[in-house]
């Protein structure tokens, strides 16, 4: 595989579920996430669904993180997409487990790119390249 | 495992190039995708790079869609992460093969929820229960 991104997908429980149900707290702590794996922050949307549990993504420059929370179950998914070898999306992916006082983590991470080609490690953009923030909704 | 949710990982190439770079014609392919999964859209983010290169959300009250281009290498990486039984993800996933011109799918679907439970399929809320959108950035 030619490998353009690393996409980690991770099952949090047993977190706390008032927490999973708060919004700002959320956005923060995503918004934190992002810079702790050391990505540009680019947009966001979060959401808190009636009767609870909330969506946030934030898009990075280096692609996304999302979560999407079940404070009925104290369960949250999320994952971290990431491209370039200047992020460590684990670093995102355990700074959340701590803030989320998550007791468990279960968390896989999947190669992304164009499978049946030469293996070969591929950067998302030029070095240097900044991003553009075209904003059309 | 309880199975709150589907996420499909789908690798896009030999796409058109041209479109992987054309911010108002993939905003229209992943909102369209959406619909035809039957999701209801809740936001939307959508993003162009220098030099080239796209990424795009659409916040689903299900969970998301989301796309990150590489038009250099006629690839898109997209993910498909919906929950309940009324959304089908691999509506929208076939839909944007389609529109993408993509040659080839590599796609594999994972299921999303809480590990070591037993099996069980659950749904995102109670039945019925409408989203309530509170954009907060």
């Amino acid at each position: 595989m030619k490998r353009l991104g690393r996409h980690i997908l991770a099952e949090f429980t047993g977190c706390d579920s008032e927490l999973l149900n708060n919004l700002p707290a959320i956005e923060s702590i995503l918004k934190e996430a992002a810079r702790q794996a050391e990505a540009t922050i680019v947009d966001s949307v979060f959401h808190r669904y009636n009767p609870h549990g909330l969506s946030g993504v934030v898009v990075i420059a280096e692609s996304h993180i999302s979560i999407h929370t079940w404070p009925e179950y104290g369960y949250a998914a999320a994952d971290v997409f990431t491209c370039g070898q200047q992020v460590d999306p684990w670093k995102a992916c355990h700074y959340m487990k701590e803030k989320l006082a998550c007791a468990d983590m279960d968390a896989r991470e999947i190669n992304r790119g164009i499978p049946d080609s030469e293996d070969e490690i591929l950067p998302h953009k030029p070095a240097g390249a900044d991003h553009v923030a075209d904003r059309v909704t």
